[in-house]
């Protein structure tokens, strides 16, 4: 990016971190998640050197990789039956030594569940370590107003995280290549100190690409996103927000359809705007192989659900014989604001290829 | 990107290897070239745990920063006049031991010089390490006929490199965005291997998320990138290879007219399309001063230019008081393929800016 971009990528961060509730930060966009949260883990492990990093079972497989590649101890914590860090089992954890950050889930991308970051937050009264929020997926739905009281509860405290990972290309209407990574304090650009021989030498003041792991970027990414958040403000009572808040209320909704359908097993109300659920049947191994047919009959018909494998508990199975510990799932993700119109069509799809799917039994 | 663009982005890194000379390969494409190091020297890594990785002095500072990143101990080796790495320095840093990985940089972003990789492939019938080729800058200049005898040799032998990072978006016609690395050997998948819980279940092949440290990614990278290739082949004889050529010959000739003009140093005869210069004056630190004044003279004729640090002995500065180990030169980079046309008009504003530079002194 240029003079112009780079001033325009200030902008467009800076008022991301205003919706975090920081005045003050160091942050910038990278080409995604991913590079984000290496970003944020790479800045944690030298703060923290050799120490673990936990993360729950539902935290996105990047955590794992990314600690890896760093050469950073990687454990995980299990989830209550809503998919959210088992704050106990955390807890205990904590308890027995070497941990340096605990990354903190802000929307999974499995099921969208939150966190329970009050109650971690709550925790450093009595250990030391950082964390990161990965809100990579969640975290424009701080600008939701009703969400459940628990959800609204973690976002509340997103501002206590010492880093946080937003996606523009998710829900912040980017196309893909634009992540985000945001430092509370603004003195961990010293980490990224380095010396480039030939670039930058028209600007004096500190560069973007001095507080970056990658090197060159494309503007592209930064001008749209400043346009974007220009005509659609990072405000609670905006057109952007509302957008977020539609989408919900699609999940929601839809989510009360499954729930009074006996065909189905569903997991927990929806957090954000991710829905999970598999068809009835006999044994969780019937059940995962229905999933698969239901999404085919789906497809044909238009609809594009996706799958997800989740361990069993997370789904309200009730009676069904638990010959497997995974259940494959059936998952949407109503995160267009044109989704809360479309719930009628939705459900009659997936009724019909529901039907369909069992005749093929 | 989804399945067409993923079916598109194999036969693009697919085009890539062969041009390269590999009939069979491990590759992807993805944010950038620090993206694409990272990767390669992550694997690089994890064959060779805790060996040093050396590269130039002159290689791009993101080896530093990545071996940082990943905790591998890294060291540079010193650079001839030319700015390629000093071989017998090199053999003596093997002989010490330790060292897993060569970096071999194939154009570098300062002066576009290319490191004797022949004579590095030699050296392995003397140590057991790994080469990995950054060709992020200068690798599409393997499809340029007329090179120096010395670089074409070089280039020549790029298929016995383990694995090799090409930029697209320098070279290659592509906006930023679009970095690719490139492995010799396919089995470098199994050091990749992961389990994603919720995605690409539509596909039962191995699909590129396996084989890439980042997540998703922008499938309008590799449809651009796929698009670019059908029109102007990767082949020695075409379209393409011509324009890299036409700026080769205008960095030439340009580099002839600054040679032969009394008032500008120089650095060696540009290997590929990058040359480097600076005004004649009685000292290191004089000339520096006015390499700034012509820069910015040059850009108020809306001719820009670059700056460079470089080592002083990267400059034939003949007589000038050495007074500075370093040298602030000017720097162009002719990869336009209508630069050959411009140079003409360049050396006018040029020769305009250096006498307006001069006056004000």
């Amino acid at each position: 990016g240029g003079r112009a971009s780079s001033a325009m990528e200030k902008e467009a961060v800076a008022a991301i971190a205003r919706m975090i509730g920081w005045d003050t930060h160091l942050g910038h966009l990278c080409s995604g998640g991913t590079m984000a949260n290496l970003e944020a883990l790479w800045v944690a492990g030298q703060l923290h050197p050799g120490k673990t990093v936990v993360a729950s079972t539902q935290a996105h497989y990047t955590h794992q990789r990314i600690a890896g590649v760093l050469g950073l101890p990687f454990e995980t914590i299990p989830c209550d039956r809503a998919g959210r860090i088992d704050t106990a089992a955390l807890s205990r954890r904590l308890a027995a030594g070497g941990v340096g950050t605990i990354v903190a889930t802000m929307g999974t991308t499995a099921t969208g569940a939150v966190d329970p970051l009050d109650a971690i937050v709550e925790l450093r009264s009595r250990y030391d370590f950082r964390i990161h929020a990965d809100a990579a997926y969640g975290g424009y739905f701080l600008l939701v107003k009703d969400l459940d009281a628990q959800t609204r509860r973690a976002f509340d405290r997103i501002a206590e995280a010492a880093s946080v990972v937003i996606d523009p290309h998710k829900h912040g209407l980017q196309p893909y290549g634009c992540g985000c990574v945001l430092f509370r304090d603004p003195s961990m650009g010293r980490l990224y100190s380095h010396d480039s021989p030939y670039t930058y030498f028209t600007s004096t003041e500190m560069h973007l690409g001095e507080i970056s792991l990658e090197c060159s970027r494309p503007g592209a990414a930064a001008v749209a996103l400043w346009a974007t958040q220009r005509l659609f403000p990072l405000v609670c009572d905006g057109e952007f927000a509302r957008g977020l808040t539609n989408g919900r209320a699609a999940a929601l909704e839809l989510y009360e359809r499954l729930r009074k359908d006996g065909r189905f097993v569903i997991g927990s109300a929806p957090e954000l705007d991710i829905i999970v659920w598999a068809p009835r049947a006999k044994r969780i191994s019937e059940a995962s192989a229905l999933s698969q047919r239901i999404f085919d009959e789906a497809a044909r018909r238009h609809l594009h659900l996706a799958l997800a494998t989740l361990p069993v508990h997370l789904i309200d199975v009730e009676d069904m014989q638990r010959d497997q510990d995974t259940i494959f799932c059936l998952r949407s993700v109503l995160m267009k604001p044109e989704h809360r119109a479309w719930v009628d069509r939705i459900w009659s799809i997936l009724d019909d290829a529901t039907t369909a799917a069992a005749v093929k039994r």
